[in-house]
């Protein structure tokens, strides 16, 4: 970011909302709704938007257009080529979907996720959300990186959310807790969780040795194999000594078994 | 309402959505955003959409276009010249507004306002919502007619929200309030508190009768006297009992002052 559009930003959020929620839109198709996300994220104190591959490129006159006065949260937006990428300094992330999956993922309600966000701010842990395509959603793959769900409590016949109506919701949720107590008790570490980016450098280490192992057999099961064995390591909220930890015993293991029969 | 919409209604929100609150936009400017508001409202089971003197007429094009999928809602929407006719039939109605009033209305925060109209709703109190223009906002006289102010917790250096996100996000804290235990105790009567239209001719009555007193004086402040002398009957939330009983006594004041002094 530069310097000028960080004073601006400085200027038009408080202090406190520097680490508020990154929100992340994983494949947008419509600029129009990059640019709507953007005015209702300034809405509610939110400025941190981050694009995964954008289907039109980036940067995009029809966001520009629609985000007519939030255009700094516009110039501020990161473009990343994958999920694991604009999620890898995050500690506690959400993925926006109503769709039911197969992964051991929990699901939150609307109705905690903003207080429990404004606690993971309040001790300074990076968190973000994760919004899929307008018409495909996020894929399991995305999804599987990961910590909980947020369902919105939709009406069964008309589930179908707009994305930056749903971004919307999320933001008010966000704003609407501050100042609020907490809803429950956190880890005493929290402070600690690995980043992302260290959790998923750990799991590629893991899965290429799995590879070179033969573990993912027959091969056209691997993307599953793979989802469900990251989940529960998400869910685990490991710190960076545990991931330092675990990456030592793959290590080890992928050694001896090297030498043992090659 | 024609008879097959009804049907259609009828299958895609649950039967307890019948007395769901009514959305009303007053002088709405953009089809785009009205279309988005029967999206939104379908999305969290609202149908009951009310137009008051839309600015590019009705019907129309580019609100249909946006509706995809909510047409429903678009098809149902009624049509008025004014406010007072659209809220004629409810019995609690709220303001959306972000801007202080001199009007004394009680402010009502999102964190309280779905579970108070889920309980109208078991009460079968019909009850509303107004949105102003996209610019402009609500006029003075409409917010008048109103029993609360509805202020969404904003980010105050960008505080001007979407008419589209606005519908969105009371949508969602009708929805998200559902089952939920009331938060605080109602009258009694509540189901009889006067119908607003038995309210607003009480009103004109009393007003016609001031200003044939020269009570209006001078004319030109005539619109603010009139507001505040209507925001404390609203208040009072009145029985059509007591709308009766007081019409009774204008009559009575009038008559007399009459007679005594032509």
């Amino acid at each position: 970011m530069n310097k000028s559009v960080k004073d601006q930003l400085g200027r038009i959020v408080k202090k406190s909302d520097a680490v508020a929620p990154a929100v992340i839109l994983v494949n947008p198709q419509l600029g129009e709704n990059i640019g709507a996300a953007c005015r209702c994220m300034l809405n509610f104190g939110l400025t941190d938007l981050r694009l995964v591959a954008p289907r039109d490129g980036w940067p995009n006159p029809s966001a520009e257009a629609m985000a007519a006065g939030a255009s700094i949260v516009l110039e501020n937006a990161k473009v990343f080529d994958t999920t694991a990428e604009a999620v890898a300094d995050l500690s506690y992330i959400l993925a926006a979907t109503a769709r039911r999956r197969e992964l051991e993922i929990p699901v939150i309600g609307t109705e905690h996720v903003g207080t429990k966000l404004q606690n993971y701010a309040h001790k300074d842990v990076a968190t973000g959300i994760l919004f899929g395509a307008e018409k495909a959603g996020l894929q399991n793959a995305d999804v599987a990186l990961c910590d909980a769900i947020l369902t919105y409590p939709v009406n069964p016949a008309f589930q179908s959310l707009n994305l930056g109506q749903a971004v919307n919701i999320f933001a008010y949720l966000w704003k609407s807790a501050e100042g609020k107590a907490p809803p429950d008790t956190f880890q005493s570490d929290l402070s600690e969780v690995a980043k992302r980016d260290h959790l998923i450098r750990m799991f590629e280490h893991l899965e290429t040795e799995l590879e070179k192992a033969g573990f993912f057999y027959p091969l056209q099961k691997k993307a599953l194999m793979t989802q469900n064995i990251r989940a529960p390591f998400t869910r685990a909220r490991m710190t960076e000594q545990e991931v330092r930890t675990f990456r030592g015993i793959i290590k080890a293991l992928a050694k001896g078994r090297g030498r043992g029969q090659g």
